[in-house]
Parts: C-alpha cells; sequence; structure tokens
C-alpha cells in the first residue's frame, strides 16, 4: 500500500474562478482557473509533467471534446501528458485520484489539476436531463432524476429518524451564511429558515433552497512529491489520503437508502491511508448537491451517529464556529456546483483553511476532509489532507 | 521516476469482444470483456480494487453516461472505486497510463481496464461529426475533419519525401493479411493494392482503403504488481513503460507537420521508463486510423529514418514475416476502431505475442510497443512490454 515509505503528495497551488453564470466556454473557465493556479504555483508552466482535466460532459453541454489536449495547448504545458477524468458529478475527485496516483507512482513530479463544467447556457431541465443520463436506464424511462432520488430519501430519512424537516433547511441556512464570505461563490447571500421552508416544492418534501444551483466554473490544483513542496513552495498542504468507492449502480438495490455505501467505503481506504480517524477531522467540505446529502455524509464519515447528523446541524455543531466545521466554503449549495469543478473547488477550500488562506472563513485547522459524491452515491471519493508535519 | 526501485506492473489476464457491428449498448459491451476478463483472470472478483473504463464519448453516441460506474455493478466488483479516462481516440492507452499508476503507486493491487465504444448505430457522418468535435473550434468550422487532415498530411509526405502513393496502400494490404488471422477483427479478408488503390477517394489522395472502420467493442486487461503476478499467474506480461504527451492542439501550428509530436515525445518517456531503445523491440501495434499514420509513427518512434517508414512497408520489413512486425492484430485498419477500446486491444495483441498465445498471428517477440493516437496527433500514449525477466 502507499504510504508504506512511499513519498507523500502536496499541493502548492490552488485556484478558482468565480462561479455561477459565466459568458464563457468551458475552454475558457478551465484555461482561467488553470492559468491562475500556475501563476501562483512556486513551478513555471514547463515543469508541469501531467495534466489532468475533471469533467463530466462537455460534449453533451457544448459539443465540445478534446478540452484536456486543448487546455494544454492554451495553459503553454505541451507536451505534457494530458487526460479527462470523469466521475460523473464527482469527476473532481476523480480527477484529484488521479493526480495523486500520477504523482505517488514518480510518474509525474508536477501534475496540474483543473476541474470544470459550463451549465447555464442551457436550461434546468436541459442540465438536469445531461445528468439524468447517469443513471440506469429503467430508472431514467420512469422519470427518476436526481432530485426525484433526493426527495425520496429525504422523506425516509425524516420518518424513520423522527428528525424534524427544519433541520434540513438548517443546512442551506448555514451554507448560505458561510457563502457569504467566499468571493468565489455564486450566491453571497444569507437565507433564513422560512425562506427555505416556503420555497415552492421540487420533489416533497425538499424545496428549491434545499437544491444547489446549475453553475458554471473551473477550479485548479498544483500537485508534486511533498520533498520538492519543501524545496520550492513557502507554504503547502499534504494529501495523507484518498479512497474511492462505488454503489449499487439502482439505487432501490441498495439494503439501507439513508447510508451511502460508497462514502462509508471511500472514507474507510482514506482514513485507512491516512493513518487518520473521524476524531482526526478539523474542517469538512461535503458534498450538498441536496441539503438532505450533507446530512448522510456526515454520518456516513464518521462524524455522528446514523440518524443523528441532522441534530449535530440543529445544534450548531457544524456551523462555522461549532466544533465540526461543515463547508465553510459555502458548499455546492451557495458556492455552486459545476459538476467537473466540485471536487477540486472542495479540495481547494481545505488547501486554503489548512494553509491558514482562507480570508474570513479561516477557521483552526490541521486536518481537513472532502467528500465528492457522483449521481445518487453510485460513487464517492474521499481525500484527507493536513498541513505538513 | 517510477522505475528506481519501485515495483513494476504486470498484465495477468486480457479479453476482447468481437470487433464490428454489433446489436448491443455501452454498458453491455463492456460488460462482455470485463467479464471474459475476470473468468480468465487469476484472480477472483472482489479482489478487484480499481476499474477504469476507456470511453471517448458515450454520452454523444448513446446518451448514456456514469457507465464505469455501472459497469462496476455489472461485474460484481463494488465497492471497487472506478472512473472514467478519456483520451479521444487515444482513450484505452490513456486508461492503461491510469491504470498502470494505480498499480505503481501502491493504489491499488488489482486493477481492471475495460475499454469500449459503440458507434455504428450512428451513421458515418454522425460518427465523423462527434469525433472532429475534439478539434479547434475554428478547424471544425472550416469543416476539417480527421480524414481531411490524413489527406493533407499524405499529399505532403508524398511530395516531401518522394514516396510513392502505392506504399501507404501496402498498409492496408498487409494489415488486411494480419487481420484474417485475428478472430475478433472487423473485416476478416484480404485486400489487393489494386482494391485500394482504385477504391473511391475520401481526402484525395487517400481513398476508401486507406481509412479505418466505424466499430463497436470492447477489450479488458487485469493488472497487479509483479511480485502478485508471479505467485498467482502461469504467464503475464510486463508493463515496462508508459509515456504520454500533447501536441500543438491546432494542427497548422505544427512546424513539421509530417513528424507527430506527441507520439515522439510520449515514446522518449516509455522508452527511458523501460530502459529500452527502438533496436530492442520485436513487435509493434500503432493506431493506423489512416494508412499514412502507421507510416509516420514507425518514423516517430524511431524504428525507420524520417520519410522512409514507406519504404519499410514497400519492402516487407513490417510483414508479419519482416524484421518489425506492425499490427499483427490486423490494426485498427482490419480489426476495427471502437475508440474507447482500440488503444486497450493493442496492448492486448502485444500481451498475447509476449505470452505466446497469438495463435496464427504468433510472431518471435520479447519486447513489444503499442502506439495509441488522439486526435490527429493531439496527444498520444506508448506502452512498453516485456517478458518477464
Amino acid at each position: 500500500m502507499y504510504g508504506d515509505g512511499g513519498e507523500r503528495v502536496a499541493v502548492v497551488a490552488a485556484a478558482m474562478t468565480a462561479f455561477g453564470e459565466r459568458d464563457a466556454w468551458i475552454r475558457d473557465l478551465l484555461a482561467e482557473a488553470g492559468d491562475d493556479c500556475l501563476s501562483a504555483a512556486p513551478l513555471s508552466p514547463p515543469a508541469i509533467d501531467h495534466l489532468y482535466v475533471s469533467n463530466m460532459a462537455s460534449g453533451e453541454f457544448e459539443g465540445q471534446t478534446g478540452t484536456m489536449n486543448a487546455l494544454a495547448h492554451d495553459l503553454g504545458v505541451t507536451p505534457a501528458y494530458a487526460a479527462r477524468i470523469d466521475g460523473t458529478s464527482a469527476s473532481g475527485g476523480s480527477g484529484l485520484h488521479a493526480a495523486w496516483q500520477s504523482v505517488a507512482s514518480g510518474a509525474s513530479d508536477a501534475t496540474l489539476l483543473v476541474g470544470g463544467e459550463r451549465m447555464t447556457h442551457r436550461s434546468t431541465a436541459e442540465a438536469t436531463d445531461v445528468i439524468a443520463s447517469l443513471t440506469h436506464p429503467v430508472e431514467y424511462k420512469h422519470g427518476i432524476t436526481l432530485p426525484a432520488f433526493a426527495g425520496l430519501t429525504a422523506r425516509l430519512y425524516l420518518d424513520r429518524f423522527d428528525a424534524p424537516r427544519e433541520a434540513l433547511a438548517r443546512v442551506a441556512v448555514k451554507n448560505h451564511a458561510n457563502g457569504t464570505d467566499n468571493p468565489h461563490a455564486q450566491f453571497r447571500r444569507e437565507v433564513d429558515l422560512e425562506t427555505v421552508m416556503e420555497s415552492p416544492t421540487v420533489a416533497d418534501p425538499l424545496r428549491l433552497y434545499d437544491f444547489c444551483p446549475i453553475t458554471d466554473g473551473s477550479a485548479a490544483l498544483l500537485l508534486c512529491p511533498e520533498s520538492r513542496a519543501r524545496e520550492v513552495a513557502d507554504s503547502y498542504s499534504v494529501i495523507a489520503g484518498v479512497g474511492g468507492a462505488t454503489d449499487t449502480h439502482v439505487v432501490h438495490e441498495r439494503p439501507a437508502p439513508t447510508t451511502m455505501g460508497a462514502v462509508r467505503d471511500s472514507a474507510a481506504t482514506a482514513y485507512e491511508r491516512a493513518d487518520r480517524s473521524p476524531d482526526d477531522v478539523d474542517v469538512v467540505e461535503l458534498h450538498d448537491m441536496f441539503t438532505i446529502l450533507e446530512v448522510l455524509q456526515s454520518e456516513d464519515l464518521g462524524f455522528f451517529e446514523k440518524g443523528r447528523g441532522w441534530a449535530a446541524v440543529e445544534a450548531g455543531r457544524t456551523d462555522r464556529d461549532g466544533e465540526l466545521p461543515v463547508n465553510t466554503s459555502g458548499g455546492l449549495k451557495s458556492k455552486g456546483h459545476p459538476l467537473g469543478a466540485s471536487g477540486v473547488a472542495q479540495v481547494y477550500e481545505i488547501h486554503r483553511q489548512l494553509t491558514d488562506t482562507a480570508g474570513a472563513r479561516q477557521v483552526d485547522a490541521e486536518v481537513g476532509l472532502a467528500c465528492n459524491v457522483g449521481g445518487f452515491g453510485n460513487c464517492a471519493t474521499t481525500t484527507i489532507m493536513e498541513v505538513p508535519q
């Protein structure tokens, strides 16, 4: 196993674009974050060995493929090896997994990861349909989309664990509050509990403010061996462990739909590689595509007992000034969710927190965790980061 | 760098479906090769740590995404980590690169790579258009497709190096002859020089028989550390080195359009990692999407002097009984080219040759090389394999 004497991988630079409605196509979005990351990096562009692009569906959204090769050209890093990594809505986490492996294997001494997606030029219905193409065709033909799954799961969770509907709304309130301090967030405004609770129903019992928006944006990270980071970088964070996992592709085959098996299993791998436990974690970015997902993940990652994640939110334990700040970035809910960018932007936030560069969002943290989810828990990656020893 | 004491990666099982027109969607094609590979493997399904799917465009071709997560479920390898790797027409080589890194980094002790594409349900024009979405939009708007680039490059090559048109036709004749002995090939029939030379013009001076077909199909490989292969497998091959590279995204910006820079640069990395030179190589699979590409690659990989690859073909030096057999599988030309499968099927062929299981196609070989090309040389991967020491 990696970690038994192998060299650790560091993040030495990070950047992200403004998330929101952007009048720019995918290549420009990717190049914007990529350029900013290289500009902030202690390595010059010609030193890049590998370039990974996290992106789910630029072909479906824009009729444009081959973006990784185009980006290598746009960033001036040819002849760097380039590939696109797709993990559906967890493409960012999958890209991080690939980038980490490229350095951990010794194949690359400097890997640039850029995740991005352009979506807002399509209607919400069209974008939802592209995303739904990841479901089983039988589910798809029955009109099941990810929001529909979320509604069904939320109802089951509230019933099974005797949780109040307001607890889910509190996730949105918290993440919007956090997002007001994130200059890159799509929505930089607070919402109150009443606004969430009275917003239009989308998939009962979930309402509009339980859902993340459709977003354009991009984020980038530069990875290299820790020995090199020590030499060239003033500050950096360390990828202590990464894990990825899948769950049943057909959601109704899961033994307990209120447990996200891919989250649990990816975390088990990440914790083992990092030699860490949930108790060690100080700050967390979760995949709150829907409010219910943040609650489920907070349980399946081992932070709270199953069925009690809602109570932790209600008690303010996951607030920025709570014992375990969750989604200091604003999360997908407030920051936005450009599919391929989200997992990269999660690690961007953890990197900022661990390098004391999170500005108004700064919390006290030495270990951070990011969990990126694909589909309705069809796959997930968990990344554990820490400050250098 | 990997190789300085790191453990080597072995291929312990390989499988591929029949290539051709298949009445099966992408999930079934991937599962067919994946199942066959697992059945042939000395490891059982629950032992799979990582699953990579090489595929360019199932979303564009079939409206289906998330195939890697679906395949994990279909093969019964959940909760294995799964990701899709896209390198456009070199997706297979990019998947091999990712799978190799997963084992070389220690992140996975058993990685299944499955490459596939379904294309024949779309018209040739539609399929060509999907592929052309990888070009620069300015090139695309001018109607430039990959076949058009091939015609322009062939004309330049023939002029610049005083090569006869028939030499390119000889590539097709050779590869069709090889394909007659490949039970998986789309076209198992010989063609003569006259048939190629008199076939309809597609992109002057190239004619129909200079082009590979549109194909459905899938191929799979199982990778693990060599130490494990030694314990569990009766026979296996070793991935001695893999390299990937990009070239200018806009083809007209290349200093010498008759040189494939990504092929040259990816090979330099692969040769260095494998500690091998072109002279060591005994059998080769090249990306003959167009006949001219086989000639260019045979030069840019260092087998023949620039401008003399055509003469080697004419002299029979790359025939199956020549000094350097090229495309014993029949190549993309005769075997077919399901985009995401091709790079995996190339390594399948080299693995068969090195494990003495290539049947009627068997040649005497201890070192093999596969080169997979994306776009019109926008990217490439080169893989060098060898028999265990």
